[in-house]
C-alpha cells in the first residue's frame, strides 16, 4: 500500500508541478501579447513591467499572499495569519504514508511545494492583466508599487473568500479555476487604474472621435495569444488538482477538452462579428475572441460538453467585441482590451456557470461576482489614489510624446527599425 | 489491483494530454514560421488564418471528424457513423476497473477525451500545413471555407483508412505518427490548392527566371521551427499511446531520442547542401532541413537507432533542398516551402519505414502512399475547384500587389516599421 | 509488485523526458536572446548557429560525447571508452522487473534513452552560451568547427569527472543542475574564444571609451529569458532524477520553487542596482538578472528555503551588472553578456553550495570550480587558436561592417524593415 501512495503522491504532484510550468509560461504570454499591441515606443517598457511584476508576484506571494489566501484557519472574511512558508518545509513522507487511504484525498496526497508554484503563478496571471490596460502613459516604479499591494494582499484577501475556504466558498460559488478570482481581479483592478490615469493622449478627439492606435507587432500578439492558450491547459487542467485516478484523470481530460472548444469558439464568434461590425476578418478582435474564449470558460471547464463549452467560448467571443467597442465610447483607455477580456468576459463565465453546472444557482454566482469586482476595484483605486497624489502615476507629456521606453527603461525596443512613420506617432 | 489500475489509466492520460499540448502548441510553430516566411504585407492574414483555421479544425473534429476517423466499425473502406461525440462522455470508472488486467492494454486504459485532445490537434497540424503553401495571394474566407471540408472530412476519411483501422491499417501499411496520414496530406492539400491559385505575381520572370522572394522575419522563423521540433516530441512521443509499463515506456524514450536525432540531421543535410549548391549557408534552408528530418522520421521513430534515424533525417534534410529547387523549377509556387518538406520528404518518410522496420514492405507502403495522396489530392481539388468557380479563390492583382492584409484584415502587420524598402516590393 | 516497478519505471521515465523537453526548449531560448540582442545585420547568423549547433551537439555526444561523459568505468580522470550508444537498445523489461525493490534506485529504474535525451540537451546549453560570445563578428563554420570539439569531447570530459563519477565527484564536489558543469564551462570556452577573436569593430573607442551597441529586438531578447526561465524547471528540476515517491517528489517540488525564486530575486536586483547606477530601469540588465538568478541557483536549488533561494538569485542579480561593466572596461566584448551571466556568476552558484548546504565545503567547490575553468578555457584557448591559424576564425573587415548575415548566411535578417538608421549601423 506504501507503494501505491507514493506513486500516488508522486503523480498528482508532478501534474502539480508540469500544470504551474504551464501557467508560468502565461507570463510570456501576456509579455507578448502586450508588447504586439502597443505602440513600438512603448515596448520595452511594457516588456520590463512583465517582467518584473512576475518577479514581484513571486516574491510578495513567498513573503505572505500565500498564507493570507491558505491560512490555517480564519473567521471566513479574515484569515488567521501564520507566515512561516518563506523557511521552507513540506509534507513528512513518514506521515504522509501513514494516512487512512480511503480518506486519502482529504489529506496531503501531494507536495505543498508543488501547490505553493501552482498558485504563484496564478497571482503573476492577475497582475499581468493590470500592465496591459494602463499601459503607454504610466510610471513604472508606480505600477510596480501597486504590484506589491496588488500580489501580496488585494489578490490573496478575495483569493481566500473563495479558494482559501472564507465566506464565498461558503455561501456556494463557484469558480472553478478563476473567471473571477483570477481574470475578474485583474481586469477590476485595471479599470481602477485606468480610471485615475485617465486615456492616452490623442486616443479620443475633442469631437469625441476614437482614433485607432494600432499596435506595433502583429506576430508578436498572435504568439502571446498561442502562449496563453497552451498556458491555460495547465490553468484550467490543474485546477482539478487530482489526477490519480479513473474519474478524475477523466476529468482532467476533459477540462483539456472544454477549455480548448472554448477557445475555438471564441475565435470563430469573434472573427465573424468583427468581420459583420468591422466589414474585415480584424486579427486583433480575432486574438481577444480566443482570449474570451479561455476566460468564459474557466469558471466552469469540467460539467459542461465539448459543444455546450464550444457555445460559452462563442458568447465570450462575441461579448467582447462589442465590450472594446462600448469600453472605447466611454473613454476608458485600455490598449489591450484587457478589461474586456478578462472583466467583461470573466463576469459572463461566472454566470456561465448557473446555465452550465447543475449544482450552481445565479445568486450564488452574482454574490461573488460583486464581491470580487467591489472588492477589488475599491481597495485598488484606494492604493492607486495614494500612489497618484504621493509620486504620481502618469508620465508627462514630453515622456508620452517620446514613449516611455527611453523616459522609464533607458533604450529603445527596435532602435534600428522605426523610421519615419514610427517617430511621427 | 484497482489501485495500480487507477494509477495506469491515470498516468497514460496524463501522458496523452501532455503530448496533446505539445502537439497544439504546434499551431503556434506553423504560425511563426509562415508569418516570417511571408513578406511584411502578408504577415497579419497568415496569423489570421493560422490561428482561425485551428478553431475550426477543433469544432468540425468535434462535429463529425472524429467520428468518421474513428468510427465504431465500418467495412474499412466508408466509416459507420454515430455522431455522439460532441454530448460529452468519457469511460465509465467502475467499468474501467472490472477490465481484465491482462488485457488492460485491449480496453479503455486512458480517457476518451483525452484520445480526442491529442487527435484534435493532429488534424489541425493538417490543415497549418496548407496555408503556408497558399500563403500571399488567396481569399481569407475561401481558404477557411476549405479549412472547413479538409478538417470535417477529408483528413478524417484517410486517417479512418489508417488508424481508425481501415482498410490501410489492414494492408500492413505502417504510418506511426503520420508522415502520411498528417503532413503527405497537407501536403496533397496544399498542391491541389497551389495548382488552382497560381503563383504569386512576379515570382517567375517572363523568361522562366525564378525571383526570390525572401521572408520578412527570420527569428519568427526560427522560432516557428523550435516551436515545431518541441511539439514534435508530443506528435511522435505520443503515438506510442501507451507509457506505463518498462517496455513501453523505453519505446516512448526511444522515439524521443530518435525524433531529435533525425532533426538534428536534417539540420546537417540541409546546411551543407545548401552551402554547396547556393555558396552559403542558407537559413531557411537550414530550417526546412529541421522540419524535414522530423517529417522524414515521423513514419517510424520507433524502430531505427539513433544514429539510423539521423541517416534518414539527412535524407529528409538534402531532399528538400532539391525538392524545393525543382518545384520552383515548376513553376509551383509554394511560399514556405511546405509541399516540399511535408510532401516530398513525408513520402520519404514512409518508404523509409519499409528500410528501418523490418516489419514493413516497401509494397505496402507504397500502396499507403498512393491512397493518401490520391484521396487527398483529388478531394481537394474538387473542394478548391467548387470554391474558385463559385466565391473565388484569390484576391485581385490590387489586393495582392498592396497586401492581403489590408484587404482581408484590415490592418497591418507592423504598421511603424515598413519603410521604403518594403512598400516597393 | 512488478506493478508498481513498471508504474515506477514509467513515471520516472516520463518525468525524464518531459524535463529534457523542456532543457531543449531553452535552445529557441537562447536563439531569442541572442537574436534580440545582436544588431539586425547580424541576426541571421546568429539563428543558424544556433539552430546548427544544436544539431552538431546532439550528433557529436550520440557518436561518442554520451560515451566520454557516462563511461562505464575510467581512473577518476580518463574514463573508459566503449562507444556503444549509437547502436541503440535500453534496458530489458524482464531485468529490470527482477531487481530487488529495496535497492531499485541504484539500479536501472528508468530508461536508458531517456537519460540520453536529457544529457544531450544539457550538452547543447553548454555550447549555446558560447555562440552568444562571439556573435557578429565570428566566422559561422569556424564557429560549428569548434561546436564539434566542444560538444563530442571538452564538456563530456569535465562532465564525467563530476557527474559521470571522476574524481571531481568523488572529492565532495557539489553541483546538483551544472552551475559549474554546463554554464561555467560554456562561459569559459566563450572567454577562451573572446580573447582570440577581439572586439567588435567600434566597441571600444581609441580613448578607452565603452560604446554601447544596442540590441535589434528586445521583445525577442525578453521572450528569449522567458522561454530559458520556463525550461530551467526542467533543467534543475529533472536533475533531482528520481520523482516516484513522497520525499522524492517534495524534492523536485522544491526545485522548482527555488528556482523560480532565484530568478525573481535576480531580476529584482538587477534591475534596482541597474537604476542605482544608469538611472534607468534598463531591460535589458533586468533580463540577465533573471538569468544570473538561474544560474546561481543551479548548483544547489534544493537544500535552500525559498526565501535564501531569491537571495542567491539576488547576489547573482547585482554580481551581474557590476561583471558586464567590468568586463566592458577590461575590453573583453561580449555583445550578450553571456560570460558575466554564465560565467562570473556560475562560479558564484557554485560559491553558494558552501552556504546553502551543510555537506558542501567551500575547499571542494574550490577544486571544482578551477578545475572546470582551466580545463574548459585552456583546451578550448588551444582549439580556438588551432582554427584561428588554419582557417581563421574571424569575418573580414568589410564584411563586419555590412553584417555577417549576408557574408556568412546569404540572406538577411529583417529585408524589408531596416532603414537609414540601421544601415549606418
Amino acid at each position: 500500500m506504501e507503494d501505491i501512495l507514493n506513486l500516488r503522491y508522486a503523480l498528482d504532484t508532478f501534474y502539480f508541478l508540469m500544470s504551474g510550468a504551464l501557467v508560468m509560461w502565461m507570463a510570456a504570454g501576456f509579455a507578448m501579447l502586450e508588447a504586439g499591441l502597443v505602440r513600438a515606443k512603448n515596448t520595452a517598457e511594457i516588456l520590463t513591467k512583465n517582467v518584473s511584476l512576475f518577479a514581484i508576484a513571486c516574491i510578495m506571494y513567498m513573503l505572505c499572499g500565500y498564507s493570507i489566501m491558505y491560512p490555517d484557519g480564519g473567521n471566513g472574511i479574515i484569515p488567521a495569519l501564520d507566515f512561516s512558508f518563506m523557511l521552507g518545509g513540506d509534507n513528512d513522507p513518514a506521515a504522509v504514508l501513514k494516512q487512512d487511504p480511503s480518506k486519502w484525498y482529504d489529506g496531503d496526497y501531494y507536495s505543498g511545494m508543488s501547490d505553493f508554484f501552482f498558485q504563484v503563478v496564478f497571482v503573476a496571471t492577475a497582475m499581468s492583466i493590470v500592465s496591459g490596460a494602463v499601459a503607454e502613459r504610466m510610471k513604472l516604479w508606480s505600477f510596480l508599487g501597486f504590484a506589491v499591494v496588488m500580489t501580496g494582499f488585494i489578490y490573496p484577501m478575495q483569493g481566500y473568500w473563495k479558494w482559501g475556504g472564507g465566506f464565498l466558498d461558503g455561501l456556494g460559488f463557484n469558480d472553478f479555476a478563476g473567471s473571477g478570482v483570477v481574470h475578474l481581479c485583474g481586469a477590476a483592478a485595471a479599470l481602477a487604474g485606468v480610471l485615475l490615469l485617465g486615456a492616452r493622449k490623442g486616443k479620443y478627439g475633442p469631437n469625441g472621435e476614437v482614433r485607432a492606435i494600432p499596435g506595433a507587432n502583429m506576430p508578436l500578439a498572435t504568439l502571446g495569444t498561442f502562449i496563453l492558450w497552451l498556458g491555460w491547459f495547465g490553468f484550467n487542467g490543474g485546477s482539478e488538482l487530482i489526477l490519480s485516478n479513473v474519474g478524475e484523470a477523466n476529468a482532467v481530460a476533459a477540462v483539456f477538452v472544454n477549455t480548448n472548444a472554448a477557445a475555438a469558439g471564441g475565435v470563430i464568434a469573434a472573427m465573424i462579428t468583427a468581420r459583420a461590425v468591422f466589414g474585415k476578418a480584424d486579427l486583433t478582435m480575432t486574438l481577444n475572441g480566443a482570449l474570451a474564449g479561455l476566460v468564459a470558460i474557466t469558471a466552469e471547464p469540467l460539467a459542461p460538453s465539448p459543444l455546450l463549452a464550444t457555445i460559452v467560448g462563442m458568447v465570450g467571443g462575441l461579448l467582447v467585441v462589442f465590450s472594446i467597442i462600448t469600453l472605447d465610447k466611454l473613454k476608458i483607455d485600455d490598449p489591450v482590451g484587457a478589461i474586456s477580456v478578462h472583466g467583461v468576459v470573466g463576469m459572463w463565465g461566472l454566470l456561465a456557470v448557473a446555465i452550465t453546472n447543475p449544482e450552481a444557482t445565479f445568486g450564488a454566482q452574482i454574490i461573488g461576482l460583486v464581491t470580487i469586482f467591489g472588492w477589488t476595484f475599491g481597495a485598488s483605486l484606494l492604493v492607486w489614489y495614494i500612489i497618484k497624489v504621493s509620486v504620481g502615476i502618469r508620465v508627462s507629456e514630453q515622456e508620452e510624446y517620446e514613449g516611455v521606453d527611453i523616459g522609464e527603461c533607458g533604450l529603445e525596443a527596435y532602435p534600428e527599425f522605426v523610421g519615419s512613420r514610427g517617430s511621427a506617432m
